[in-house]
């Protein structure tokens, strides 16, 4: 069947799925004759699940996590270090970061610093980090900065610790504030033979002692 | 945010997209997050394509293809070549064979012969096509046997021409029906270093005159 001969629904639902990153039309189409294959309501509720998917969502004010509650859940549980504060990219890392185990809280930028993406800092939420930096009552004592171990998550980690410093000038009560960057090193698992240069290069240098 | 402090709208389209063949709990997520990334709608019409999958579909009762119109359009398109018959498995299939340029009609099997799943030739549209051969009226000449060249689409080949060389002992116009298979070989633009030794074989057996 051409195009003009498959039915325009399925034909839909193969235009919707090649919308998604990492799935092409050959994907597409195979997911969508899988779905033919299976009950009705086998499609429905991925469709319903996706119509709802924005239904009693907010952005945290407090870390521009996605959550149904503001401030969320996580910003208002007091069983958290208040003092930790983790710079996150996305809600996705977040969600990395809690099976990790992080039991402070989070700053959610919403992505990097990327001039040839025409994002800069004003586009993220890095002013209100800052407005939560200079807050003197139940102070931050460690800012770690969790942007991704790539070029641009490089660079934005390194403008915040500036800018930060910067700050400390004139605000007294971040003299001592500890700011952090997530170890770069071999991933656990892994074959050693196999690491990239950089990484090994990173996993020499943070050795720790036995 | 564990499951608990996961949006149940995030979590539910994780959920449903992990239904999905080839999609595990890592990509689910990760798509559910890429949504959120993108306008409501985007997701919307996603879900609504979904919903609309199965809104004016029918098998058509000549082919047994997903279609919208029954007779679906093939088989009621009479410049194709109304003699020439190809046997499919699936729905997916047929619209591979049009990209290649099949110009007979079809007839979907619905699947494979399958003992270890339960499928015999009742769960498949078998006697159905053994009724479109018995018909006398415009008879079919060339029966093209398009099942997987899989250890299941072999042995369902096998069995259909079995069975039809049995129904021609009492149907004279059957006679002269020629029965084929799709050629087994090396795949266009394939490395015949890389190929296995079962389509080599086969791809010297079928060698050609050039």
């Amino acid at each position: 069947m051409n195009s003009r001969k498959l039915p325009k629904s399925i034909q839909g639902v193969i235009d919707q799925f090649s919308k998604l990153p990492g799935i092409g039309p050959k994907s597409a189409s195979r997911l969508a004759f899988y779905l033919l294959t299976r009950p009705e309501q086998f499609a429905v509720d991925i469709g319903q699940a996706l119509l709802d998917l924005r239904k009693n969502l907010v952005t945290c004010g407090q870390c521009f996590n996605v959550a149904e509650e503001n401030p969320c859940l996580i910003c208002s549980d007091g069983q958290r270090r208040q003092e930790s504060l983790l710079v996150a990219e996305e809600p996705l890392d977040v969600l990395a970061l809690e099976r990790a185990g992080w039991d402070g809280r989070y700053h959610v930028l919403g992505g990097v610093i990327s001039p040839i993406n025409g994002i800069g800092p004003e586009q993220l939420r890095v002013r209100e980090l800052f407005d939560r930096l200079k807050v003197t009552q139940s102070p931050i004592h460690e800012l770690v900065l969790g942007t991704d171990p790539s070029l641009e998550g490089e660079a934005t980690a390194l403008y915040l610790q500036q800018q930060i410093e910067r700050l400390g000038h004139d605000l007294p009560h971040l003299k001592d504030l500890k700011i952090t960057r997530l170890a770069r090193g071999l991933p656990v698992g892994s074959d050693l033979e196999y690491a990239d240069e950089l990484t090994l290069a990173r996993a020499l240098e943070g050795r720790k002692e036995y």
